[in-house]
């Protein structure tokens, strides 16, 4: 029973995510260029990260609410590097009605019903959401506001791939307004802290996090932080981002608010936000030939339960094999009885192994007479016959060293794909002979950094809290400089 | 502490609804055209709503998926009803990049990046699924397959209300292929009764369920099941729908099985769903001249807390009420302990009636002296002096007796505003009279619906299946018919 449908990773990486996208069935392409349609199994993923991450969002003290899905054209003029950074590619609606063409076979759109103001589809919602705040806010004590949003959202983007870069995905967006801007820099680095826990402890990504350069930072923002996780292949994926706006939106929306010395003011803003991207960070990061591996605790289904047996013992192993789920059932939710008939014992193992189940318990007749059942991990895919007497406490230990593993994993990738260079020949070379962070000094300057990336593809990353203290000549120029991580991004 | 705010119901119950939404915090007009901006404590109320119908929807074995935002135009064109009812009002996609202006000072569309193929923004997703249903079904092991999707939807309303009738909403749709006919009917049926449970059980709102006629009908059905709500004006709101699709949708994108005798056939499907207008519905049926009123079920603040102090005594009340929070916390969710400064107790009473908290606790220094606190239950205003030693299960069963006595309040509007009516002349003079849902016999034929609309507004909500039994002859044109019950919607 060996994966076939699975290019493996060492012959075609970009080709191995697709297959294992389409195997795992997370995700289809549509007839929508650039959009897909997210499967029941892998919806069924994101509503664990989307429930999980919403009560961390909460807990901090933020609020959700809905705002519109267009934004007036003119809204993008107002914040001009927004408008330079985000206007450029997005879905314009310019009409309202469609007529039936006169064959009376299909449908047109109707020229007369033109709109005044065309309509953006949002590509971000800072315009928006600014225009309510500044309704919102009138003085220090409507302070701090925080907002968050789950949303789609659609960037139309050259080149897609599923998960990763598609021109509709979904996302959260969190926004708040503070007094000071020492207390908007607090939510900044919070909303980092909050991403980065939040891969570690529920998704089992180790990242970096740090600022991000002039280039790479969002358009209208004053700094961008950036959690940056490290994929298989050495290349680098923005996990998410953190936003210190200033007062840059409210100058323009006109947020303004009466401070405590009864003067009025703009206040300060932040942004934050991941999306469906998360998704396909999962997938490149733990992932095998085999195909995908979810984390226990995002997992949809946690165990699956699959009996071997032939006609002539077939009910009792279906009735030991339920004994078994139903005492597993005390402790460990979503666990699945794959019953199914028609359909064989590896068929099945091999579906669960693509969909990336944690554990599968395997029954079968000698199982009973041994009073034991087998348990496959899906990390390891190491088995071991457990006594029935165990098994509870058995596989509710096991998914949690999965979870473990899956993240030492990921720490274990990221270091050992991380290099410290100390001049351009030897961050040359490295960039040629292997993927992966370095390490390097530059002096903060975008041509250095346009001349770093021509040649070698390579990007700024983010600058660690380390790196900042870390001071050297910069690579390309030269002149004083402090570390920075490179990478090739996704 | 009168609430000048909100207009009295008698003097204009289309100014008090749009009073309370305002005052309530629910929602709030937006630059775009017949779209709201859903507030946080709306939003709120909208997530509990949504949690407890998302696992009901589970429950009855469907899974969730996303599916994309924009449909190709010629998907539209491809069901000849489906084109006539739904592709007019829609928002249409025509380019896919803006640039600046030559001024340097805005964005305009990019005449040279217009999309070859318009896409709409789904006003209804049937198109865009069954295309994916159509690769995703081979045979009757595929079946029954049952998708739910909650997304944004954009119809461009000509006349628009908060919650009721906007340009874009939040919806629920769920879609459901299966082997036979009658298996598709229990699910259109099911879905009904989900609904009519849901509205009973959580939202405190009796309800009607039946049969909508042919001019009613959603456009593309076989045919639509409605559950229609008795609003305080006696007017009628359409709270969800359900189809019966037949196969309709499976000819034109071409979904085909094999079934179990080996034969290639087209399936049979159903889709249903409801909206943000069930946000609608709640203030128009529960809510009164001082506000609205939340059912305790889907309150996000089910229980409020104001101290009331002067200087001298301030410490005191805090720290008995600070007591009484706590001791509530070990059975009641969902407290506020309202301890703003700079507010005075008027006007914490008055907002908090304003938003429909169930339960009000005010403690005084008077209070601590008799070790009791004040309850005041917001759907009847009365107030009740309750020993500190049963107030946590007195709150716990009031808040049960407030979610009953609603329903309970929702029955009564329903049967006191039903009339059964046996000729026109009454019908039309019922109709002159007073609002409400009108039982009267109808031969079934669009031209008699037409004409009884346009004397008199009243259009058919649905037929129960008490009314099919019931059998009469037309108020319209007198030939045999059975009866229906009429109404003026929303």
């Amino acid at each position: 029973m060996l994966n076939r449908e699975i290019t493996p990773r060492k012959k075609d990486y970009a080709q191995w995510y697709l297959d294992i996208i389409k195997r795992a069935e997370l995700a289809e392409t549509s007839p929508v260029r650039g959009a897909m349609v997210i499967k029941p199994y892998g919806y069924a993923i994101w509503e664990n990260i989307q429930k999980e991450l919403d009560r961390r969002i909460k807990e901090r003290g933020v609020q959700n609410a809905y705002f519109p899905l267009f934004i007036p054209k003119s809204f993008l003029s107002k914040e001009a590097d927004h408008v330079k950074g985000f206007a450029k590619e997005c879905a314009i609606v310019t009409h309202y009605r469609l007529r039936e063409t006169k064959d009376g076979q299909g449908v047109e759109v109707d020229p007369e019903a033109k709109l005044e103001e065309e309509l953006i589809v949002r590509p971000t919602s800072e315009t928006i959401m600014y225009d309510a705040f500044s309704r919102w806010i009138e003085s220090w004590r409507d302070l701090p506001l925080k907002i968050n949003q789950w949303a789609n959202i659609v960037r139309w983007e050259r080149r897609t791939r599923p998960f990763l870069r598609t021109s509709e995905f979904l996302w959260q967006e969190g926004h708040t307004v503070h007094e000071t801007h020492g207390e908007a820099m607090e939510e900044v680095l919070d909303a980092v802290e909050m991403y980065q826990r939040f891969a570690r402890e529920i998704l089992a990504l180790e990242t970096l996090t740090g600022k991000k350069s002039e280039l790479e930072k969002f358009a209208g923002a004053v700094d961008t932080y950036g959690v940056e996780a490290m994929m298989q292949d050495g290349k680098s994926l923005q996990f998410g981002t953190s936003h210190d706006l200033g007062q840059n939106f409210a100058k323009v929306f006109n947020i303004q608010f009466t401070n405590r010395d009864g003067k009025l003011g703009y206040p300060w803003q932040t942004s934050w936000g991941v999306s469906t991207r998360m998704m396909g960070a999962l997938v490149m990061s733990h992932s095998d030939d085999n195909g995908l591996i979810v984390p226990p605790k995002i997992a949809p289904i946690k165990v699956v339960i699959v009996p071997i047996y032939k006609d002539e013992n077939k009910n009792e192993v279906l009735e030991y094999s339920r004994d078994v789920y139903g005492n597993l059932l005390e402790g460990v939710k979503s666990i699945e009885f794959d019953d199914r008939e028609f359909v064989s014992p590896g068929y099945k193992f091999n579906e669960w192994e693509k969909k990336g189940v944690p554990v599968r318990i395997e029954i079968g007749p000698e199982d009973i007479q041994n009073k034991q059942v087998v348990v496959v991990r899906r990390d390891t895919l190491e088995k071991d016959k457990i006594s029935i007497s165990k098994v509870n406490a058995y596989v509710q230990n096991l998914l949690d060293e999965i979870q473990e593993n899956l993240l030492s994993r990921s720490k274990q990738l990221l270091i050992s794909n991380t290099y410290s260079v100390g001049n351009y020949k030897e961050f040359k070379e490295s960039f040629l002979s292997r993927r992966g962070f370095i390490r390097a000094c530059w002096c903060g300057s975008s041509e250095c950094e346009e001349k770093i990336k021509e040649e070698t593809k390579a990007t700024t990353r983010c600058q660690t809290s380390e790196g900042l203290k870390h001071l050297g000549n910069c690579i390309s120029c030269g002149k004083p400089g402090s570390e920075w991580v490179f990478g090739i991004s996704y």
